[in-house]
């Protein structure tokens, strides 16, 4: 790029101001014109937009961080109906709240204010705390009663079949994300399934299980290289952002749109905050992507982002 | 507190959902039974309304980074405008910043990707950049024009008597914060006021200047100490925060309501990461102070907070 | 704790100073009367040479993050050989690097400014870039060689098992991590294992392929159950963290020393950056236990921790 | 750069180790061949060395953040008095720190973990927090004292000139840096210095008082534009960061070497977190300049970068 191009690209800033009767899709347009993560987010909603509306483009989505807990269960399972993403990746915790919440267990939070809670006084009640947010022991004595009365029959199917299965034995019209999914034939990866509590239940009351993750990770890849176009959203990094990020390194197809919504920086060299620019240098993300990565807590962006999409579609 | 009382304060979380015609309002007002930064965005919101809406109240406003580069001048001005803050307690830059866009010169952005920008170029091209903003240097030649020609009668004067002067010198219905605040009678405090360009600027061409930066502190701790109540904003932290907090820590009534926006934590110490529950230790804040800290960028988190209180208000 | 009790556990922070020919321990030693990070690292490193001195404590350590790639496999291997750790849990990035390195492929790097690195570039040159820090493709090459010769008898071996015959495959002498655990009888455990580089190459090479990662999770509930007390050393937070923490969970004994090294913080709800003192609402952590947080990069902390056990034990 | 060029700066990371009797300046030469922060340090001791030992470079030292709470006067003296900086700009609530140690009241730390202290509790005992340390509410007495005493001649001095008459009255050997400064004519800088206790005690008790904060402005700008080079080293960031680099801002000689150490990031868009790879654009820091920027926790950095200059140089 030249002085002159460079110089091209550039225009004002836009000094935008909310009048009274303010569209919200106006809003997010407006940021376009702004700075740092304003802009950064009102690019990942244009780029999101132009995934959803591009039908040769599969939408990897990357889902870690206690989202269920903080009461997102209803936006995702929303997100996943309306069809804004096609394969899901996420960690065995999100898919054990999704469990508790859909059997009737309940997260729970209050005028609670968290720098004075104290975590003795929590275990003594069998309250287990995540950040704000508290869930009782019981919900585990549910998912065990859940689990332990599986009828599998298949104890090596891939862990993405499991999760369908686990999916079809969930209550119809409830808010799960693992139903949801199940009905909707969206494939849910989980590669480091036996890192949760759903998982434990299931090594303790099913002896012989052996879910073939080597299967998921092949079918992943398959996914990948199949895609004609392929578009990622990464909410928080760790395991998801890597396991979809790996399935599109070899391909013919490298990510055409990124998304990533995340409290991680670059600086301390892990994976969760490496921008999505460094992912081109791998062909994870492709040359020529759209990309935009906002530093900001997704309990904030996941429903501005979902809304977004629903008003502008 | 028992642990009774705890438990009695404890709900469940809120699986919300955005149905097709969604209020804004309703939204921050749904995140408020959530967790995480949603349930500190949505608490803000609130306590900022009550803070408004108490006409005892004296709104103390802390406004630190380069907001103004990224397009949040308009909200600023409408904020200001609209009632939502009584003291402005700000930077050097900001109203560098806020001089250069009233008088004509622009902060560019565009289709720029900040991880590929030759910052050794720009300066080849006389282009500062402000993250993936970016300010010509000719900026800074108007605003030597606007100064030097100031006729300065008491060189002794406070800095925020300087500044309601600067604001009457620029031109009507201009979205300046330094013109909205002198219309209005709205005191902006800079303590940090000679680490500016504008400044500068002044101390080049009026050599006998020595604003008084001793009385503005004074009358701030006036104003603290006259407010029958108090409520603290906090965009960011830095010489702002700490100079509202350092009035009202002396005062007989300290914060009844407190919000920080920010992106810095406790851990290193520093005052600008400092929880508000901290605060209260030093007396800056009440022991029954209602208070909310929302870890994001101020560029996403002020539009939605001015939104918030112009539909509920 | 009475008012009393509290101010009776104060006492005068100390100015300390560094003399001459100051000694690398006492100068940790120093920072434990003083604050912040500086006091939670000398913190850290009384907690671990504690954790090591006590013959009953079974040491967990989680390593995420890409410390290979930045030049912390000696410093790790070491810390094996050493004695200062007791199970592994990594990740299989973890894993890959450490092949790479032992195979004789390099992690690159040098006078490269990663704020100026072009990644389509570095694309085309087929250079993998993490962070300031290159790894060449041939790497990956090197390890399918490794990989697709291997003679794997039995496709169905825990995780665990296989990383212990993969270290038995690995040259003496070398500075392998892999090598380190097997030749030590230490086991590594990697829950996200088809979530690599290595665990791809496998699956290509050995269709039949599925190591049991069920039998993992409970043979590190029972070293957990087994363990007559806890000690956990978290460096990065990630999967490893929680599997470490989820098997503690249950156990008659949680952690009774607990350290953690990362950059992740609480607020976004995340597990990894979330705070020690919420593990032991859920009985991860014990009620009594010691334990300390070190929000830094275990690139500049890992070393020292390493040099203090080394020099003071 | 060319490919090529670029290929030629690549070496391979050094997978270093630790040996027995390591000396700690070898250990930090090692780290220059790693990655990551490891790195960042390493090479921000050599520049740092380097600027000391280049006899024509005025080195500008920016100290924000709450250090001497922290436990860091003693080492700040040293570095000064070693000769390690030749213009200190600070904060106010450094110099009132730094007062209240130096007259004899101290900062308290213990075995209170921040977690769980009560801050309502704290207050009704007139004890500060500054996240893990406190400052009973009596040092402000003695600083009162102190101040009010003072036979000030010349009530419009420069603030640096002050703080010199300040360092004066302080008593010999004492630890302060205000005293060491003055004892060795260095400069201290503190554009904010009405956000301090240290300027209200002096506005309530010399109600005359209007230090010349322009005069300080001047001269700082002539100290840069007289330096035949230029090295800065910035410690968290804020006002001291920004008055530093606009002093370089339009010298002839923008800065040759620059090290920050920092937990703030680029992100937001605010100064402390900007790169100094950003400064370049501006002309404050030199387009051939070497830099290195650590984001870390400057309590444990800062001891460190001392200890390796006062062994290496």
């Amino acid at each position: 790029m030249t002085n002159k191009e460079f110089k091209e690209r550039l225009k004002n800033v836009n000094q935008f101001r909310i009048t009274e009767n303010r569209d919200f899709t106006n809003l997010i347009n407006d940021l376009r014109d702004t700075g740092f993560n304003a802009k950064r987010l009102s690019l990942a909603c244009e780029i999101y937009k132009e995934m959803v509306e591009d039908k040769e483009c599969v939408k990897f989505f990357g889902l870690a961080g206690a989202l269920i807990p903080a009461g997102m269960q209803g936006i995702m399972h929303d997100f996943i109906r309306d069809g804004f993403l096609d394969v899901l990746v996420t960690t065995g915790a999100t898919l054990t709240h999704d469990i508790a919440e859909t059997l009737g267990y309940h997260h729970l939070q209050g005028e609670v204010k968290v720098d004075t809670v104290d975590d003795s006084r929590l275990h003594d009640e069998n309250m287990n705390r995540i950040y704000d947010v508290f869930l009782p022991n019981n919900a585990y004595e549910g998912i065990e009663d859940f689990i332990k009365d599986l009828r599998i029959t298949d104890t090596t199917m891939p862990v993405s079949d499991f999760l369908k299965f686990l999916g079809d034995q969930l209550p119809d019209n409830s808010p799960s994300i693992l139903k949801i999914c199940a009905s909707r034939d969206i494939p849910i990866f989980c590669p480091a399934f036996t890192d949760s509590g759903l998982a434990l239940q299931l090594g303790f009351h099913h002896q012989k299980i052996n879910l073939n993750h080597f299967k998921d990770m092949l079918k992943m890849v398959d996914l990948a290289w199949d895609a004609k176009r392929a578009g990622v959203c990464i909410i928080g990094g760790g395991v998801p952002k890597n396991f979809i990020m790996q399935s599109l390194q070899f391909c013919p197809n490298s990510a055409s749109y990124a998304i990533q919504i995340t409290m991680d920086r670059p600086e301390p060299g892990g994976l969760s905050g490496a921008t999505l620019q460094e992912a081109i240098s791998w062909g994870k993300v492709s040359q020529d992507a759209k990309y935009s990565t906002v530093i900001s807590d997704a309990t904030i962006i996941l429903p501005l982002v979902y809304w977004y999409l629903k008003k502008s579609i």
